[in-house]
């Protein structure tokens, strides 16, 4: 299969701008094991500043279609652009899928100064969040000084995603009351832009007076989250949807609040990833075969749950400090 | 506040039949701090085999007066019986509370041969879904032959706490059906006896015909269970619950059933014990010094998040090893 490649030449190639390289890099970093965790420091070092948007909103909301016109928009503007497109139903991860879940159009797809990745949970929920930040951190190394994060869906791991985000845009339609009911409140918590799409559609007017009267209701915050319209398929209203998101990433930049907020989302990263790995440590050591032994022997009622689950630990300890 | 007693010297006086030591044991046994883990092996060790019978239904169900009729009917056999109240809603624990949510009659408050004990969670359900079979085996240790474990409400905590019981006790009442719908199939799953309590009410022939329906959908088991009507204020049905409860008993002993269920309920509570203390360990090390100045160089942006990890788990594996 090809010459064997360190992770990190294929970091030093990435950070130099080869795409086939970095497309590699990501598939490292996403199995999250020893040569991911090897290079890991020098992708955060590496790290330029990169401003990450993410997008959610309820299925068929647009965001695929928003999420492209907003693609085309920062290139109008000349800047690079990424696209991480998170679907934690599906079982298919990497790069290749392109043009399937995330639809581009054809000049955004050709562009050399656009890429996009697509990321799945493979069965593992808990490995996709901690894989997430670690791939908006790649791509921040590698020189991508804008990152879109588009997710499938609006359940509790979903929107936790988009939280890996600088800038939270909830995307809605007309009358969007009806479909995301349950989680109405929780979606206007996240949103720093409300973009109600599909606003050739009617009710739109009711829709946006209906979102600023709830976020009036909350308390007065050093940003107040913009309600927006836009129609995705034609771009009508992106322009100023990509200016409000500008005016909040200088907002974030002028406050201190980016750096606050990434520095709290490091740390409940770190608190995922210790528990993680906590939690996976114990379940191999238990089918391992002293774990088993162990495990037969409190079957067997000849030693009692509190003994059985000290010798785990111990074993578990041992394990955790010949690792690291 | 007294002598002090070491742990050791209590079990020995409970399992010589000292109800004050009782009480105070369990109350070292529910802390489930150092004391207890050094006589956890003695206590498993001493266990005679009581046989545990869970009771659960619907809040209102008349758990708590079926409870005394059953220990009323226990002892009409000649058995002592002791009887476990798990609230996990509630704060307040002990054993002085009884009268209080377990309503006796006062024939079997007074009964030596009767012993009550009741729980909750003060918060932490983890602890007292930990603590629960251990107070069981400390009863059992104790010289109590037969052990009803009433819970409060139907949760998914409260059902999880009476699946600590040999025989589940799922007691309903006429009309169930309103009260109880999103728990029906998940009820009926874990019944090995249906009780329709308050059988001198309206509909108990149709609630009756309708359960044992649902029960006959389901596949064909070696032990079916029986649905039974009770009025438990008058004491109607109660000895033929016993009876039925007695016939399961012996079904579980000489199917094999019984050890294989208790190993398997072992298993599942190391496994709950080991998660618990990983996670306990981990939160106790983010707070301690090495550990503040980790997170403090991750908030910093000093070190990425996998190195933090890395060495939070360094130092919970030190502090797991050192602990044992």
């Amino acid at each position: 299969m090809g010459e064997r490649e360190s992770a990190d030449a294929l970091l030093r190639s990435a950070i130099g701008g080869d795409r086939r390289a970095l497309a590699r890099l990501l598939s490292v970093v996403e199995a999250g094991g020893a040569p991911f965790r090897v290079i890991a420091p020098q992708i955060f070092a590496a790290g330029r500043g990169t401003h990450t948007v993410g997008l959610t909103g309820a299925p068929g909301a647009g965001k695929s279609t928003l999420t492209d016109a907003l693609v085309t928009e920062v290139r109008r503007h000349g800047s690079r652009v990424a696209v991480v497109a998170v679907d934690p139903s599906s079982p298919l991860s990497g790069g290749a899928i392109l043009g399937d879940r995330v639809r581009l159009r054809q000049q955004n797809v050709v562009d050399d100064d656009v890429y996009v990745r697509s990321m799945a949970s493979r069965g593992q929920l808990g490995g996709l969040s901690l894989a997430v930040p670690e791939v908006i951190r790649t791509l921040d190394a590698a020189g991508w000084p804008v990152v879109l994060i588009e997710t499938v869906g609006v359940g509790q791991s979903e929107v936790a995603i988009t939280e890996n985000a600088d800038t939270t845009v909830v995307v809605l339609n007309p009358g969007w009351g009806d479909e995301v009911q349950a989680n109405k409140a929780g979606l206007l918590e996240i949103a720093d832009v409300l973009v109600v799409n599909k606003a050739d559609r009617p009710g739109v007017q009711a829709t946006v007076r209906d979102l600023e009267r709830m976020l009036h209701l909350g308390k007065v915050q050093p940003w107040a989250p913009a309600v927006l319209t836009t129609i995705a398929t034609d771009g009508t209203g992106v322009d100023r949807l990509w200016q409000v998101i500008t005016d909040h990433q200088r907002f974030l930049a002028e406050t201190g609040e980016r750096e606050h907020r990434r520095a709290q989302r490091r740390i409940a990263e770190v608190r995922e990833r210790v528990l993680h790995e906590l939690t996976d440590v114990s379940s191999r050591v238990e089918r391992s075969h002293a774990g088993a032994l162990i495990i037969g022997a409190l079957a067997k009622g000849e030693i009692d749950p509190v003994t059985a689950s000290d010798r785990l630990i111990r074993l578990a300890a041992g394990r955790m400090a010949d690792a690291r």
